[in-house]
């Protein structure tokens, strides 16, 4: 398989923790989003992804080349190709309760705060576009915070890594960029530090790709 | 069950298809996202659902009040639950390009154009807020024509409805608000007419929902 990505893209990000937990080999194509005004916008990817943008998975299946966009999506995919280890917990109630706590990031907070979206509110409204970015950010991470006290253990969902542990991290990293205090999240902020023992979370993180370009 | 909504929002809209597609009944209570200042910041509403959002789904299990929000969690839940008639393929590559198609909406386009970020855009940034809804509309919908034309038949896959219905259909009566000319999206349209004859999507429609105050 071959992931399309970048790597500071909390969206690419959760797929690579995917297919590390996952045990899967993967080859990694870097997509720079804002060198040459963004390599997600050249003909050739828009071929690859209409959406222009990243992450995408591509592979080989009954010798066609198969691609497919969007982080949950792709996360689900994966989920039903290779089940084992698991990231969506077995009990029905519990499955459930970890995509709602996925999706609160998923289209609740990341879309707010994208690069198409950074650019647009600075180049053409003309605001503060890292103001714009905190604001949903705080209001997301307050909420979640909240709903995820309810299942939480060592990670969101009890004692095993989940789909909503592979959204929570990235996107603490991006709040931190936006300057955003994470104080009032602890339970979100300890979650996210017991990830971080984990291999697949520590091969998976932004700083340590082949594109980074750490601070 | 019981669904707390809101005639025009597209996600509440998502789920009534889906509950009226598996002949699901259900109890609807609406939350007015606009009256008093918006019901859903209300103290009584956080306490059902903290993101603040519609829809919620609420159900007595094993005597006990459980509430799910986000809407994608909720129609994963549903069709785990209540698994026939399907919303989602059999087919795992079918499976994956439906969720593919119904996040870019979810996602994609849906986040950058729903009340609090409209709200936010004309209060604090005071910018044209059906512009800035009408750009991501635009964008999204150009790139799902084109991703839909690799599956679609009568609907978005094949001649089975899906998911990926459940959230176009919504999405461009939202579209058509902001003054979005459909005209370059034939495929689309021409998925939403087909819909538009199934007693699933019409019972559901924003215009007759008990709370509607159409045009």
């Amino acid at each position: 398989m071959k992931l399309y990505g970048y790597w500071r893209s909390s969206c690419s990000w959760r797929v690579r923790i995917a297919l590390n937990f996952k045990g899967l080999p993967y080859t990694y194509e870097a997509v720079h989003l804002l060198k040459d005004g963004g390599q997600q916008h050249t003909e050739a990817y828009r071929a690859v992804n209409p959406l222009r943008t990243v992450p995408t998975l591509e592979l080989q299946e009954d010798g066609q080349v198969r691609r497919l966009a969007q982080s949950m999506a792709i996360l689900e995919y994966l989920e039903e190709r290779y089940p084992t280890p698991a990231l969506l917990p077995q009990e029905p109630w519990a499955r459930a309760r970890c995509r709602m706590l996925a999706e609160s990031v998923n289209s609740g907070i990341q879309p707010l705060q994208n690069t198409a979206v950074m650019q647009f509110v600075k180049g053409e409204l003309k605001a503060d576009e890292r103001a714009f970015a905190a604001h949903w950010n705080v209001r997301g991470l307050t909420a979640l915070e909240e709903l995820v006290k309810e299942t939480a253990g060592t990670y969101c969902i009890g004692e095993q890594v989940s789909l909503a542990d592979l959204f929570l991290v990235p996107q603490l990293y991006g709040s931190r960029r936006y300057g955003v205090d994470l104080s009032p999240y602890p339970t979100l902020t300890r979650i996210e530090a017991a990830c971080g023992h984990l291999p697949a979370f520590q091969a998976a993180h932004a700083d340590r790709q082949p594109d980074a370009v750490p601070a």
